[in-house]
């Protein structure tokens, strides 16, 4: 069984709902959870928010937080998914805000910096990875790392 | 040269920018689109619609429109880019919605339905598809529907 139908098995199993936030993957992580069939009993929609005028438009991310500590951040990531679950009213919502590369690195945010973010009745945390494949590489690692994130979130709730 | 980098080099050739609005596809438009190193040039962003409450409330899609067609229908294809289009002011936005399977098909409205809709300065169109792929087949034809689609659109430019 792939992580996204483990995903939906333990969605289902507790009748909860997601939805997600993506800045560098672009959909992805969206498409994957939606490969499964019957993923529209727990799977809400999304916001891509490739620019950072959506993250503020769409997802109420403040300007501030952008301004003080970049889009690619926990601060933004943390806000991307409280934004996201507001505008879904889902139970769970998760972010991914980085840099899929190959270009857009610094020395102090280099390629393949992503953070997810996740929002549940936990309260909301954020992660840091540091991924060093291909643009279409990263984005694979970051979508395979938010939903073994979603996954052990869920776990905790027994 | 794949379509979407196909894609990127029209849309920047013309200063153009693009957003998305995916029912059955889940983000795959986007994150092929973003596939594309420096597809943030053009590309503004997207909404993962997968529920009808999210056409509406995100989309603008009237409730009406739904309700008389329902969410698989050339007129719901065409609102949600309408409504894509005003939400991210992008100059083309391009919406799909279907049903990518197993399950959902009915006799009038069979698995592998897909509307695609698109909204330009040529005003609005939409395009009818019938795959007849498994659901991952079906979510990947569309998607490279939508972009055959917005390349034509751009051609009559010139």
């Amino acid at each position: 069984m792939g992580l996204e139908e483990q995903l939906g098995e333990e969605l289902r199993k507790r009748k909860l709902t997601i939805a997600v936030a993506e800045s560098c993957t672009g959909g992805l992580l969206g498409s994957r959870i939606t490969d499964v069939a019957g993923s529209s009993e727990y799977f809400l929609g999304g916001v891509i928010a490739y620019q950072n005028e959506v993250k503020e438009a769409l997802l109420q991310v403040p300007h501030e937080v952008i301004s003080a500590h970049g889009a690619v951040s926990p601060q933004t990531a943390e806000a991307m998914a409280r934004g996201c679950r507001d505008l879904f009213k889902s139970d769970i919502a998760v972010s991914i805000t980085g840099i899929a590369g190959p270009g857009g690195g610094s020395a102090e945010k280099p390629v393949g910096l992503v953070y997810i973010g996740l929002i549940s009745s936990h309260g909301v945390i954020s992660r840091r990875f540091q991924w060093d494949g291909s643009r279409t590489q990263n984005k694979e690692s970051s979508v395979r790392a938010a939903i073994e994130l979603i996954l052990s979130s869920i776990d905790e709730d027994g």
